[in-house]
């Protein structure tokens, strides 16, 4: 029999480093030629698959595949679509495994968060149900960090270094200036659910009472009073003081900061999120002077700033996918594993699918002070190794140089088009 | 008689790479001590001088001051206040004559931009008339760009290398998301009345057609219908559309677009700025999906992305500052000049501040494309130079490492205390 072909897709929000899990993935399929034919990748994630446009990788050079480990975005597209739940509606699943007969493809790496995690796990039980068995192996990825049974997901320690840095130099920038100027400033990170980004600014500080002097996580309910204090504390003893405040932050019965207080003219919901309600409150309760920042996707994509550490994470995590697969493993994710001991060191594992789909890690209340406002030493442990190291891409005329792909579709082989 | 003692002030807004010409004038005096004696530094600037706290740079080692070079911020503080109009109120001037002679200053740095040009113009001259002669040199600094007769302002080449490498990067993540998530991408930049760092951010596009589709510049009336369509034509075309605005975007009536048109539930003026206001514009007419960042002070903090050339040029003013007075010059600001050719040479020059003082370098209208939403050829050939080449701070577990200075003040002489 022919040997089987492979298909890769992305999935949800991109990485700084989301390309090195691809560019792991390519290579171990390009070293087991004889065993892997030919490496598909989804135009758009598992869009691509549904709609039959798949990606030929063997049209690009080594070279540019190489350029994948410092190249953010997602190399050949990705998507927010999630699939129908299969008990509902099964013709997505059985559309996927139509395309995946038709080209051959008996091996299937899908890179991305809990989501994919549920969908890479079904197109393993589906193909095995449907009588054409893929062997599916999921590869973490996303800056959230909130993936269960690994030590961590790739993509969120390039997002912490940014964050981490993002709010030493603006904090330096602040306390110059504070005398005279901005007394309070807040910077929005991502996290809607899960806290660890807007914790990773906590390492901004090498001492105690360094900035940042107030973290609100989406964990810890939002109290408006102890807010406006510990701020008017923190002005009166240091001068300024520096929030890093996460968009998913809410009251106490779980209505969401942002969103909730401020219309425009028009009557529309405000847009500005979580940074510029809070910097409203800190207007109207103490007159201070305040500035926010909101990075977006400037942080998730940063790779000019990555963490070398996250970026060998990603590429040895995709490595890895392939491996499992050839070993005859599927229904599975490859994890990271942390040893214990001071040193960090780290080794590749796996998890079953069943067990992580749909599951969300949030941070542990340990990681988090009593006061609900900074971080602990044992979430410092948990956080320094993965900011560890710089890997910075190569830079021609003063700005980073990143590969744009071909990108060129393979012919189709099914006569009908999908549609949803 | 006794040689004269220097002193240094940062005002306004400050730079990523402010500290390093502060490290030139504190480099040239130290090699000059027969000439000049200790150098001081206003505490929070020029208000340092009104209060006589002045900080004794004496007691900063070399090693502390060579690092300077790559730690953002102000190294002494900076302030925002700006001196009354001497034809007003001649206390304030008179104060800092005496404090300046109390301390037996005779050369007074001072590293800004257009408000503090016009400050150092004064003190020269009303140093003069009161009998107590000091030199006073001025150093540029501004992000903003805007000051006449240098080429450019140390402080805005790193703001544009940062700008320029963050829509390189985000427009990467958000042409990966495109096609089942956000088409349209907004990112606020600083420039109040000259678009100069908006322009930069033009400096993204390798090729023509390629991201920032739209560049939103002061200089510019805004007009939403046009907006809106550009943004349309280009989501049909490309699939999505990245805008890179300045805050100090107005409509034809001279009106800020920010601010003007939202209010929050308690009456109070919208605080988000023109990135959101744009992003509901875009919501309302057109249904997009959208994202929007603010990088607020991290664009001029980000030490970590320094234009080396920025650097290079912040160091040189500095060292140059002080050769100038010690060659008995007075009532001048040192001036970048570029010469003529295809490659970038440049050098350094002087200019009157008599000319300079409170005249601002908006955009030249060749600079801009003809649609209003772009930059030239022109434009790109006097950019590029500004953002070449890369000077990493040093990283220690993953962050950069900046130099936090003891900044210890000498005793007052004067008895009374300065009271504004």
């Amino acid at each position: 029999m022919k040997v089987k072909n492979a298909f890769y897709a992305q999935s949800g929000g991109v990485t700084a480093v989301i390309n090195a899990s691809a560019a792991g993935v390519i290579e171990v399929c390009r070293e087991n030629k004889s065993k892997i034919g030919k490496l598909y990748a989804g135009l758009n994630g598992i869009v691509g698959a549904l709609r039959e446009e798949l990606i030929d990788t063997s049209f690009e050079s080594d070279d540019a595949i190489s350029q994948l480990l410092h190249t953010p975005g997602g190399a050949f597209g990705s998507c927010r679509y999630k699939l129908k739940k299969y008990e509902d509606d099964v013709t997505e699943y059985e559309r996927l495994i139509k395309v995946f007969r038709a080209h051959n493809i008996g091996y299937f790496f899908y890179n991305g968060g809990g989501d994919s995690a549920d969908t890479c796990l079904k197109v393993s039980q589906i193909s095995e149900k449907m009588g054409y068995p893929i062997r599916a192996i999921h590869i973490p990825k996303t800056i959230d960090n909130d993936l269960p049974f690994t030590d961590y997901c790739p993509g969120f320690g390039s997002v912490a270094k940014y964050v981490a840095t993002s709010v030493r130099e603006a904090s330096l920038d602040i306390e110059s200036m504070c005398a005279s100027s901005t007394k309070v400033f807040i910077l929005e990170v991502m996290g809607r659910h899960a806290g660890w980004i807007a914790a990773s600014g906590g390492l901004a500080a090498s001492r105690k009472g360094e900035a940042p002097h107030i973290i609100l996580f989406p964990e810890i309910p939002f109290y408006r009073e102890a807010f406006i204090e510990r701020i008017d504390t923190t002005v009166r003893q240091k001068g300024y003081c520096v929030i890093v405040a996460s968009e998913g932050i809410r009251y106490s019965d779980g209505a969401h900061i942002s969103g909730s207080m401020q219309r425009d003219a028009f009557g529309h919901q405000q847009l500005g999120g979580v940074a510029p309600t809070l910097a409203s409150m800190i207007k109207q309760s103490t007159g201070y002077k305040y500035h926010w920042a909101l990075s977006d996707y400037l942080q998730r994509s940063a790779r000019h700033l990555a963490s070398k550490i996250d970026v060998d994470h990603a590429y040895a995590t995709g490595r890895r996918a392939v491996e499992m697969a050839l070993e005859g493993k599927t229904s599975l994710m490859v994890t990271i594993e942390r040893e214990k001991g001071e040193k960090y060191k780290w080794y590749l594992g796996e998890a079953s699918l069943e067990k992580v789909a749909n599951m969300e890690k949030k941070m542990p209340r340990n990681f988090i002070t009593k006061d609900g406002f900074g971080i602990t030493k044992k979430a410092k442990d948990y956080l320094k190794p993965l900011i560890i190291g710089e890997d910075f891409p190569p830079f021609k005329s003063g700005l980073p140089q990143y590969v744009k792909l071909k990108n060129i579709l393979t012919a189709k082989k099914l006569k009908s088009d999908f549609h949803f």
